[in-house]
């Protein structure tokens, strides 16, 4: 596997009516992202006339033949496989179309989580070979690099089969987005021991040290921001709590420096001097410098951001995806699973 | 149930050979807590020798009478089961069987946590109505109150009905130790929404919707610091994963400011401030705090230390394991478990 180009101008189809400030920072990210690359071609997916209306009042040049039309919005409080079926005409679903017709190769919203989720594996359709698409996360680490936990929350009650499919998916993403050579692989677990864990891991387990993946054995939830391993492997259910806990983290001490800072001018001033600092140390923590999430497994390319997301957020998902698209991943994960199936 | 102090004086046996800096800290700990109140008998127990030795180094008077004598260490790295069978004379075992035999009301102890709880579910025995005890892990909240986590790793692959006994034994310690009226309890989820979750969460959910404690609902790992609820429901290994991944927050912290620091003497003032800032504002999430982690659900007062505990850390150990008697809380998990029984 090389890192090499392919041919084909990368086509991503963006999810203009997804977000809470849909379609404004899906438009600003957009023409944001085609100034730091012309090298593809981007479609904005929804409300036509009102994609027009709030390009003309950001004053920002949107080309008709660039807006793919959908007039159906599915909200952020929708249940998803039920939006997905009753608005064929929403945005969501439409936009997987795109990818699943090959008009497009990727699809990135900010919109309903679970509802892209839905519309990427159920319209894109998954990997042959692959049981369940999965969320992957990225947490800064003590080393610098990042440290990608599988699953983030796509799916629940998995089974070890499930998250022996995340590590080959991840192994790949660590190695082809993050230039990780030879990524290792943990396991979340309650100890590092082989005689730890659950029903779950230890079957897991047995399969990773059987396997040809770089597995390092067993690590712990302190193991994720020490940066132990690059990957990190669990259910669903556990990292979907992990990453929230964590993305509560940074609101907590903001919280408490506030408190702080509320006794007094001096303590006033200190505060202002640890903002700083935070921010400084901690830029990598700023979920807008990876847009979003990738869905992997599913057969093309399907980012998924935060509903809150800014312009910047929006243009690096475009951006991800694209990378995603150059690097040839779908294809690598295909021929990385399907070797697997045959030596497993 | 009232808060009216039992009569008979608590009696607290510590574990003088547990820990990283055993018999050192354990018989400072024991004589600050001493210090700070005269109403409790205590017993300091290990080797006897090496325990005297180390007071006259220390320079600290420990009565003779005080020492209950046990030859055997179990180490950190043993494995609980094993050792506790195979070192009856060990501090572990002699300690948890003074409180089965009724001659102590409480053991500490900040040895190898396995072999505690190991100790103290299988010698001190279970309340009547417990399947399995668990430990609670408390965690700082933007509220300033504590939010704590049942379980936080005694066991895995938990059934519903031993969230809604953690729930039943949580909601008291809640009440009686953090002085919350009517404690709220929330089921850790990966949503709020009832429709979300996996087979142990829509199980326990029913149950706990069903009883008379102060059910919340579903809670995400984002609740937990916000301090949405005062009690937090999941199996031991999601919130063992939650509790290692909290504890290692302040360490990446630590690192990051450190790593800021060494650019220059400009950062390094500013990284000063910070430290002073973060050290009073967080000063709730030092484990010396709590001193241990409760085991509920034991017929008898267990608390577990971390191996490195500081003095203080034992200190407050005892002084919690006091309190926890003088509140006469067994009888009260009796009282509750067994009312639920009959209702539920």
């Amino acid at each position: 596997m090389t890192n090499t180009k392919t041919d084909i101008k990368c086509r991503i189809a963006v999810d203009a009516m997804g977000g809470d400030f849909a379609p404004k920072h899906e438009i600003l990210g957009s023409v944001q992202a085609m100034k730091e690359s012309s090298d593809f071609e981007l479609f904005l997916v929804g409300q036509k006339e009102k994609i027009l209306k709030v390009a003309r009042e950001e004053n920002v040049q949107i080309d008709e033949s660039m807006i793919i039309d959908a007039q159906d919005v599915i909200g952020m409080d929708e249940t998803p496989t039920v939006a997905i079926k009753s608005k064929p005409n929403s945005s969501l679903v439409v936009g997987a179309k795109l990818v699943r017709e090959k008009r497009a190769d990727a699809f990135v919203s900010a919109g309903n989580t679970g509802g892209m989720m839905a519309a990427s594996t159920v319209l894109i359709g998954r990997i042959p070979g692959v049981g369940r698409p999965t969320i992957g996360a990225s947490f800064p680490t003590e080393r610098g690099k990042f440290c990608i936990v599988f699953d983030a929350g796509a799916s629940v009650d998995s089974k070890p089969q499930h998250l022996f499919e995340y590590a080959i998916l991840g192994s790949i993403f660590s190695k082809e987005i993050y230039g990780v050579e030879n990524p290792t692989v943990g396991l979340l677990n309650v100890g590092e021991e082989e005689s730890k864990g659950n029903e779950l891991t230890f079957a897991t387990h047995k399969l990773l040290k059987e396997s040809q993946l770089n597995f390092h054995g067993n690590v712990e939830g302190r193991d994720i921001l020490k940066g132990t391993v690059d990957v990190v492997l669990c259910d669903g259910f556990v990292g979907n709590i992990v990453l929230k806990f964590g993305e509560s983290v940074l609101t907590f001490l903001k919280s408490r420096i506030k408190g702080y800072a509320e006794k007094g001018l001096l303590n006033k001033l200190k505060a202002l001097v640890v903002k700083s600092v935070l921010k400084a140390s901690l830029s990598d923590m700023d979920y807008q410098t990876h847009g979003g999430v990738p869905l992997l497994g599913v057969n093309g390319i399907s980012i998924i951001g935060h509903g809150s997301s800014s312009p910047l957020a929006i243009k690096n998902m475009i951006l991800r995806a694209k990378e995603m698209h150059d690097k040839n991943l779908i294809k690598k994960f295909e021929e990385a699973i399907k070797a697997y199936a045959v030596t497993k």
